[in-house]
């Protein structure tokens, strides 16, 4: 397989602009060599003009076809995964490990997603049957569906290049939905993209889906996502990546004459709480869990642990001494962009220049797109008063935050904006006791992890990955697991007559 | 039961502001007797305190508990429907007929949530089991769990004072769900919503629910409600009213800085689409229930049929000679309002004033406040081209459109806005061979009906009655039946340890 420079628009290449652009090595620190072709104004209109044609057919097509059709991109992404793989590293400076492990994840989403809507009557909500001999008046039958919004635009995120881009969640839930999809894939892997876009294009030609179901367009600055979310075929929008870019596409979908839902999971803090009394038996392992969660991938996921709040126990002071020795002995690991390994610094610095941060322990990493592994430190009564400490640093870092008892805690967790997730280390003893605990931070977030990492999630139906916000636009609505289907599709009810085409 | 001039805050009165008013009566066209105090910023901020110190408790109570308070409340409101049908009747112009029917529902819906979360783990969403033997890591459990978002505001609406309104069906969804609700009462029904108000408010002691998990603020101008909707207490807004009303609403959620949802119902124009084939034999029938859902309480629904479509058919015009007797003889009926009767003759004022538009039959009323019921008649083509066609006419008013074929229909749909419902009348073999024409309207659309009317909106688990934007804010949710009790609802999942706390 080789990467195409061309815009993909429907069963079509197209590569009508004059600006083309290449993508970053950051293990080598030097551009790859191939180049794309960025989407002008008028491929985005025949994008989304073709999409809206296909939604006519693809949103009458049954489940079982649509079906047919996410597991033939399954099936092609696993045939090709030495290709994917390989440009996916050089794309990202993720290792090849990590690939394997989320390109399983991509496929197994697909075939998730499938297995669903082979269901029959799967978009069947509700009904109720007549009753002709209600008094006072007869009662019509009524069956609630869930039909296909239309046309949706998917931005690739720059951190999963298989599981959130071209074809992840958010494009896997729309295609199952019976939305058309046009992916304006993420610049720093626009080669990845490229591949995984050709292969669904080849998934729809090989099972008869109609042209136009998927497009895919290269773009690099913000003119060509801008016009996705304002055209007005466009019917909703998913987006993973940050709170300023989500923020700016909401903005723009909500100026428009017809507003459109902007599904934006852009980021969070994933407060872990660390209470003394299962420090007793466990402080190792949770120290080692920790820090792997922390700077697994040099800390690049929205789930990655930002904020550890410990409470000043002898048990924690033991526990804090681990932390430090095994942090300080992780492997600084390549970031996924210069830009991203800049921005990691600048947030440090930004950080540990206020006044009651402490830098506490650092790895100094030798290469400009490695990022140093760092935890810092602050104070409990610090931490209530200044906003600049709940801002996301992407990257192998954590704030912890030391709290001189449960008052001053529970203080800081009240301050907290809406995260993806909150952690509790403790023992069911202590959950029992103190359950204010979880129930604050229910409310600051929409999952709740007991003893265990927020990383490494989990996709299966009890899933929930969306929480209040700025962690998400939409906190009704999850991004991972099959329920993230719910975001395309709405109900409608059908009364009386016979139920024939009421499907 | 006496009306109080006071503003409602948990279990207290108050009454800080120097500004009052009283309510109308259209009937009489006069001024009724009772005045109310509107609520100051200060009791705004009050209220909004009160509901947030009352739902940490009230989110804690257990599914059953809340639900013998809806009871409670459907008990009161049953024990004292004398006085409020008595005030509804002097506030609303509507006849006590309509006010016993839109109490029962407001009863029903109570009953109808109250059954909803007395069943176990009714908020229970999903749930995994732990896999301890997996590989190559280990399955926690998770159950993904709805918990509510937090204080609600709720807007009564002009024109179902008992259902959509104080104890209507934003309010009982709300208390469901377990969120507190501060209710901005109807200025043209103040009267009517503090006799409610006060039921609710026994209601809540005699059922020991927390102080402030009600409180009901007077207001005339707009100056209440949006200080109510900034408020960053409050976590999510149930509307129903005109598109500016909403879109005002809207507007300030967004621009907050944790913006929150608004369901805003925003009204529609109800196509209905007349097939030939079922006039051959039931054209007096059509015609009969047609002309009762458009003029029926002066037509002050959100889903009267706005809009005829017809085909030019020998059928067709025997059918509008049928409608136009039929129409030319109902009994104009007194409107909500001075205001609202005003605006609706502007409205007919402005359709017909366009260049192809035709008064086609009208029945005059002779008193300001009865609005004279009335048919307009355009073209298709006209149709297509108008968009002030598309404006709602709040009333008893519909705009018959005459389509010289099936092109000329589809074409007219085509341009349809959002809208709450659409119907068609057809036989079965119509309805299977134009399937074209239902699944139209079903992207237009949030409920379609088949040989019926679309008022009367039945209670019930398969009723959707939400659309596409601008019929409403957001189209995924429902403002009746039990599923709306999701708007104020989002999911956590709780991974890992035990399940005693996740419930």
């Amino acid at each position: 397989m080789h990467v195409s420079d061309k815009n993909i628009l429907g069963f079509s290449l197209s590569a009508e602009g004059n600006r083309s652009f290449s993508t970053w090595n950051p293990v080598l620190d030097q551009p790859n060599e191939d180049t794309v072709i960025e989407a002008t104004l008028d491929e985005v209109d025949a994008a989304m003009q073709l999409a809206q044609k296909a939604f006519a057919s693809y949103a009458q097509t049954s489940g079982k076809a649509r079906a047919q059709f996410l597991k033939r991109i399954a099936t092609l992404l696993d045939q090709q995964r030495d290709f994917l793989i390989e440009k996916y590293t050089l794309e990202s400076g993720l290792p090849a490990d990590r690939g394997v492990t989320e390109l399983n994840r991509t496929i197994f989403q697909l075939e998730t997603f499938a297995t669903r809507i082979s269901i029959e009557d799967w978009n069947v909500l509700q009904h109720d049957e007549a009753d002709p001999m209600r008094k006072p008046v007869p009662k019509p039958a009524f069956r609630k569906i869930a039909i296909p919004l239309g046309p949706v635009v998917v931005f690739g995120a720059s951190n999963f290049p298989f599981a959130y881009s071209t074809a992840g969640g958010d494009t896997a839930s729309a295609l199952a939905a019976g939305c058309p999809v046009v992916v304006k894939s993420h610049p720093f892997h626009a080669g990845t993209s490229n591949l995984v876009a050709q292969l669904i294009q080849q998934a729809a030609r090989e099972t008869n889906m109609p042209d136009g179901v998927f497009s895919h367009l290269n773009a690099h600055g913000f003119e060509v996502g801008t016009a996705l979310v304002a055209h007005p075929r466009t019917k909703a929008v998913g987006f993973t990546g940050s709170f300023d870019g989500g923020m700016a596409l909401q903005r723009i979908a909500q100026a428009r004459q017809i507003p459109i839902p902007v599904f934006a999971e852009m980021g969070s803090l994933n407060p872990v709480v660390i209470l003394p009394n299962s420090l007793k038996l466990e402080a190792d392992a949770i120290a080692e869990k920790l820090v792997h969660s922390i700077t697994n991938n040099a800390g690049q996921f929205c789930t990655k642990p930002g904020l550890l709040f410990v409470l000043e126990t002898p048990q924690t002071s033991a526990f804090l001494e681990i932390l430090k020795i095994k942090f300080g002995s992780v492997s600084p690991q390549c970031m996924l962009h210069p830009l991203i390994a800049e921005r990691y610094e600048q947030l440090k610095k930004q950080l540990v220049d206020l006044p009651q941060v402490e830098r506490w322990v650092e790895v100094k990493a030798n290469k400009p797109t490695v990022g140093s592994p760092q935890l810092s430190r602050t104070t409990a009564s610090f931490f209530c008063v200044e906003p600049l400490l709940q801002h996301e640093v992407f990257g192998p870092h954590a704030l912890v935050v030391m709290c001189a008892n449960r008052l001053e805690l529970m203080a800081c967790l009240d301050t907290l904006a809406g995260q993806l997730t909150a952690t509790i280390f403790g023992t069911e003893d202590e959950f029992e006791k103190a359950p204010e605990i979880q129930l604050l931070l229910r409310e600051k977030a929409g999952r709740i992890i007991l003893n265990g990492v927020p990383t490494g999630v989990e996709v299966c139906d009890s899933m929930h990955h969306g929480g209040p916000f700025p962690s998400t636009t939409d906190a009704h609505f999850t991004a991972v697991g099959v329920d993230a289907i719910w975001r395309f599709l709405r109900p409608v009810t059908i009364q009386g007559g016979s139920i024939g085409l009421a499907k």
